[in-house]
């Protein structure tokens, strides 16, 4: 297989787009790609589209020929699809292009994800959202996914130790970092007590421990490395792509307090790209709820299981600290239009890894890292990127 | 990138299955894949699944690691993925399935398609099917996607004098080879009359121009060529897999009655192959309209344009005829359920070459050929096939 860089990101600002349409901003994000991968539309080979419910949130699959028609690549009749591995499917897409790339199969790809959730009331999400849960197990006996993950923090609280205020640092920490991101859907630093006091959604979480409601979109372009100079300056090379799935239900698991697809997918990962846990510099992990980031942390193995939280309440995960996470502002700030997700983690690794990331930026970063996750842990996909 | 074969085939009688969930029929497709090629579970290193709209149709997305979970794979923690292209979906799974293989990222790749249709009201399911076109344009003003095969029906009548006789043929041919395949949903040869006489749908498609709601799963089992032997004494090459994609909306395009889609797909594809339209002993192509069937046989070359009505009433595309067409019964009788749809296809196709197909075979089959559409050609796959 063929090494594999990224020479091309696009994003969206994120937050509730009322104006624009899911084809609008899938479009806007991928012409942003375009351009700044410096290649004229024609030269793209395949699409490869992470979405998780355009089904049910607009009325709309068959994105992938979408996004191609209203890119203006239909008269290429190129091949497109859309990649859904719930919450994960912009990750899950990444990996894929990242397969048909490396395969010899194409050149030029397009990565997007794209989800547009304000087009539905906002009373009807948490059912959509539970979709990527068990529904015969969970959603059918009135679980939703803030209260798996509320069970999760309750438990990891008894394990471990952990307390409400190191739990909420992790929030603190995602919007200071999202006030410095001009993209992000919140640009507002917050205290620890607007967490703490914030309205209970599932005891021990709170509204500001949960990822908001978003439209966005994000877009990548890759190439084979040996040919990416031709484009950039700056490729950034894709040293691993590795996806884990688990048991769906949460109450099938042997731990609550572990993901184990985030272990088995970031152990290869780490193997293949020759690195271990303390050589990324700068990762983008999965906080839908705050208590995702603590275990992620651990999971991926930049601390031992159980000191997630004090490492957090530290500022260890700081820009700059131990290791850079979430400097998007993560899904919390950045936002999590939920296929999009994915693909936005990696646009922010590329900045980082490039050095664009302005009033943000990680000093001297060599390493990163992207961990997508799919409902409660039922899909994990990690990559991991190099600063050529 | 490596040659590609087929090892494990498996699939479930399509119909009502009203006793059965997703999970149930998808699980079940793939235990008999498994069990055909003598593999044991545990050798399978990826899950590829085929599904159109399972968020709306069964309120459950994610379905990569809910068929990894049924299947028992759960401890593997392999990587699984969901890949929609409306009802292409179930070709473009084994499309991204065969990348995964052809490059060396996997050895053992399972191909699952599978949709429960029936768990919505009978009269939920056109707006469900028109998710694959363009709701923007076609969905709000009312069409349908009976409505939308209804139009190239008539323009392709006006056009070539195509009769209502030479459609409704393809449909009495695929009722006849369906009552020779025992997992077919309808197993009951029907005449001209029932055809031309059926309820009208959208003028000039009646009832029985329409494929009907179904439910189903149908599974394959890759493997490098390299190794095949050592699972199966009769391994099926794969020996081209392509996708095209064209405008969403019908009136986007040139030409109502010509899928380019399907032209650019199956030219690349014979191409690949060093094979020309003629060599393609059986074919099973996308019926879900009868005047699909007369125009993806002219789209994929086996007739010359405006000759695909003509051929079919002389009976040219029965079994053992100029090419065999839809042997399995076709959309139509096998049935549609529409992500498991383009796998079935492939299923039907290695029973052909392995000379499986009993009472329907076709004799001293070298070359198969699958056609899967995704609405009304916004994609095409095509797979070729070749006896080893």
């Amino acid at each position: 297989m063929r090494a594999v860089a990224v020479i091309g990101i696009g994003d969206t600002r994120f937050g509730e787009l009322w104006e624009h349409s899911l084809r609008d901003i899938g479009m806007q994000a991928g012409l942003s790609a375009v351009g700044d991968a410096n290649i004229a539309g024609e030269q793209i080979e395949a699409l490869y589209i992470g979405n998780m419910s355009s089904g049910s949130l607009i009325d709309q699959e068959h994105l992938g020929a979408l996004v191609a028609d209203y890119s203006g690549l239909a008269p290429l009749h190129l091949p497109a699809v859309r990649i859904e591995a719930a919450n994960a499917s912009g990750g899950m897409a990444l990996h894929e292009g990242y397969i048909a790339v490396a395969s010899g199969m194409h050149d030029i790809v397009m990565v997007a994800g794209a989800e547009k959730m304000t087009d539905v009331a906002d009373d009807e999400i948490p059912a959509i959202q539970m979709t990527a849960g068990d529904q015969q197990w969970e959603g059918i006996s009135g679980a939703t996914m803030a209260s798996l993950y509320a069970m999760m923090a309750r438990r990891h609280m008894y394990e471990y130790g952990t307390t409400r205020e190191q739990i909420a640092s992790a929030v603190v920490k995602n919007h200071k970092n999202g006030s410095l991101n001009p993209v992000a859907q919140y640009q507002k630093a917050i205290t620890m007590d607007t967490v703490i006091k914030s309205p209970m959604v599932a005891d021990p979480l709170g509204l500001f421990d949960c990822a908001p409601i978003s439209d966005g979109a994000a877009a990548l372009i890759l190439a084979p490395m040996e040919i990416a100079k031709k484009f950039t300056d700056k490729p950034v090379e894709i040293v691993s792509s590795f996806a884990a799935t688990d048991t769906l239900a949460l109450h099938h698991r042997e731990s609550l307090t572990r993901l184990d697809a985030v272990v088995h997918a970031s152990r290869r990962a780490y193997k293949r790209a020759g690195i271990e846990p303390k050589d990324i510099d700068v990762a983008e992990v999965h906080d839908a709820y705050s208590i995702g980031e603590i275990m992620n942390i651990e999971d991926l193995g930049f601390f031992e299981k159980g000191k997630g939280g004090p490492a957090t309440l530290e500022g260890m995960t700081e820009i700059n600290g131990v290791v850079s996470v979430n400097t998007s502002g993560g899904l919390k700030a950045r936002g999590d239009p939920m296929g999009a997700t994915g693909v936005a983690q990696a646009v922010e690794i590329v900045r980082q890894l490039r050095g664009e990331a302005d009033r943000r930026q990680v000093s001297d970063a060599e390493y990163g890292l992207t961990l997508n996750v799919g409902g409660t842990g039922g899909t994990a996909v990690v990559h991991i990127f190099r600063r050529v």
